[in-house]
């Protein structure tokens, strides 16, 4: 077989930029004929993934699911020391300290800065979402059906190996309540949220207690909702709340204004955000090759988190409920490059399954953040000491995890004015020219050069 | 062969069940065994198609882009003297005379009401959406691969005929203006308008000058909104709007609040609903089976409106510009029933082309509305005429059109308080207990129980 293995890489987002950035990594060192074949999917018609925002809701201009969940005024929720890129620092992008928890368009703008020096966008397909990925057993390789919208027309495509990289913050879980056919107002699910500013003067009830809630809540009340409500399931956030947050148990109904909760309790409310959590959903893969998985540390049939058991010739990039995200895309997308590659040789499907096993476990051990956390970065260790990308270390990492939870705790509304040091590099992050809480404008422009834009 | 004929319905909105009522209709007079096996693919979870509303806007509970772009408090916006079904009338229905203008609700039920009695849910698959439709030239049968919610799989069937019925109303045109990435409000398009209440209080602009623009903006000011700006791009509607709607040429901008027309002027505006139509959008057929249209009285490459001329094994239901609607679907429905079961024998392709561009040519001359309804009505009975389905006075239905068209333009905010007799069974509608302007409650019950719910 001289012919030049082919994969697939759907999406172009943190996990599939990784996955195209591993290969660059290494493309001088492997003779042309012998270098894979690598087309890239992407239905948006720019790379980012989640990073690159829309106004759009809904469905996009192409008429597919809008892919991003990103919002107006997002800032990092967490420090940026701890998503560093091991092969390309914030300083060598940036060429100066920047603080801990930058805006979406500098995140964004770091994201691009890797990969366009590592010249990868030719290997991407825009405005091309993929429908349907079936495997023939007897020629052991994947037909990939495409809606290619800039050309409109609709094609297949084979391929030895296909890597999933379309994420997991794209298909809302959106429960429904009683009394939500008639409530008189906006309900949305945080996937939809794009402008806090829709909601000034509003009382905004939040159903949900993770993430999402903290965030899209902080963003209302920072840009002027008149209150904000969150309906936890399990147990409050517990953070010490501005005056007119308030946080209620799990939402029973709404009736006209009224919204009823498990309590007994009761809140007018003008809009509601189901901050209720994504789906894990691959509607374009065939049934054989799909990932059934919740949002977990460890979602069973992936070995080593990466390769799909029941088909080792399928990958899957970060899929893990997240606390580390780019790095762990980047050690993810090593390894199954390694594997695709043959340098990596997987074992037996039982001995697979066997550590899958044994790996779940010990996730279910699992008794606080700080364990879950060390967890994951243990778990990168391990993949990253397999492959040739740089070093990472997870325990200098992880103790800014620690700070980071510790910082939220003491002040909620002003914990992104914190700074951390660069693992990596060791340059310790500088706060903001403006703290968060009077940071109103959250451009690119604006965050580097405070000067001409915002004086103070 | 003595296997039975497989046929897939896509969809079961108004078109989809037409097909399925044709069916029904001779159920009785064809020998069980020579009975077409049908199956009818439904994505969301009841029947109904766009008149089954749900609060859900963007995607469903399956991840799936919502089909519907139905609203709280719709109202039909022309008489249902013109879509009134040939082979079961409303007085049938309600056993009572009704209003000319019913809300969405009425409409679903006699909707319902014919295929309940039909029979036909059997048929019918929920939760089902169709992922990939193709034509295998040697056996000359379609596989339909499709996402089957309800038991989490997913599986392909074969058919020798494929109706398409999935609507085109469901797929938004968003067209982007500068300054949308930064307008600090809601911008949606029609298709995710859900209740005029959000819209309370607020400046809301609308973008388009066709149904969506005139019916969305009268609910905003019905319900409370503090001012309609319209935007159109050709001409302006025309209307005597009400105090605090104006008409502007099409919009070029926005900055911050504040929206430039194509005039020079500007306005302060909340909100941005484009209402800018929809797209004729089939990502699930395979390329050679899409038909490619904008919306029009007559697409090219339907022989009769109905079959496609590349592949008469594959129909296409109610994808014309829509003057007439349920009981064109039928006229349709019928024609497409025979030509599948051998009973109508199809001409050669060079003639259907032929056809298609004669009747592309009629259209072409079409002058003023009188003419565009003239058109699809006379086109209705030429079907009708091929076919067993009950005779319908077109020519009665155009006059109630007419007097539509002046009605409206008489008074636009209460045109739907008049009535008009039914072409089929002669009875005058009567006019609703509340007049519409004052009509806010919708429901079936209130609309059909004046008397318990809203005392006078």
């Amino acid at each position: 077989m001289s012919q030049k293995i082919r994969i697939a890489i759907i999406g172009a987002g943190p996990s599939g930029l990784a996955q195209l950035r591993a290969f660059a990594a290494i493309r001088s060192s492997i003779p042309p004929e012998s270098f894979p074949e690598i087309v890239c999917f992407e239905k948006q018609s720019d790379w980012g993934g989640m990073w690159n925002y829309t106004w759009r809701t809904g469905v996009d201009e192409n008429g597919e699911p809008v892919h991003g969940s990103m919002y107006r005024y997002l800032w990092s929720n967490g420090p940026k020391e701890c998503l560093e890129f091991a092969d390309y620092t914030f300083d060598e992008h940036f060429g100066r300290p920047i603080s801990s928890y930058p805006p979406r368009e500098v995140l964004f703008d770091y994201i691009e800065g890797r990969v366009r020096k590592a010249r990868v966008r030719d290997a991407i397909r825009f405005d091309t979402a993929v429908k349907s990925v079936t495997f023939n057993q007897q020629t052991q390789r994947f037909a990939v059906m495409v809606n290619d919208y800039l050309n409109e027309r609709c094609y297949s495509e084979h391929f030895d190996f296909v890597v999933v990289a379309s994420g997991h913050f794209s298909t809302p879980n959106a429960p429904e309540f009683p009394g939500f056919e008639t409530f008189p107002g906006r309900i949305l699910h945080a996937h939809d949220f794009r402008d806090a500013s829709e909601f000034k003067g509003k009382n905004v009830l939040l159903v949900g207690s993770s993430y999402s809630a903290e965030d899209i809540g902080s963003q209302c009340y920072k840009y002027g909702a008149k209150s904000i409500t969150t309906s936890y399931r399990t147990r409050p956030m517990g953070y010490q709340w501005p005056r007119g947050w308030q946080e209620k148990p799990l939402l029973e109904s709404v009736q006209g204004h009224t919204a009823f909760f498990a309590d007994g309790s009761r809140s007018q409310v003008d809009a509601i955000i189901l901050c209720t959590g994504y789906k894990h959903h691959f509607p374009f893969l065939d049934d054989s090759l799909r990932l059934r998985t919740d949002n977990r540390l460890w979602p069973l049939g992936l070995y080593e988190g990466v390769v799909f058991t029941s088909n080792p010739r399928l990958m899957y990039l970060g899929m893990q409920d997240l606390w580390y995200s780019f790095n762990m895309f980047d050690a993810q997308a090593w390894y199954a490059r390694d594997v695709m590659l043959g340098r990596i040789k997987l074992p037996e499907r039982a001995v697979m399954k066997q550590e899958n096993a044994a790996w779940r476990e010990k996730e279910l051990e699992i008794g606080n953040d700080a364990q879950a956390f060390t967890f994951q970065g243990d778990y990168i260790r391990r993949l990253i000491a397999r492959t040739d990308y740089p070093d990472l270390d997870t325990d200098a990492i992880n103790r800014i995890f620690l700070q980071w939870k510790k910082d939220k705790k003491a002040d909620i509304m002003n914990y992104r004015d914190r700074v951390y040091p660069s693992v990596l590099s060791g340059t310790m992050a500088v706060p903001h020219h403006t703290p968060w809480m009077e940071a109103l404008d959250d451009s690119l422009q604006a965050y580097l050069e405070p000067s001409t834009l915002n004086p103070r």
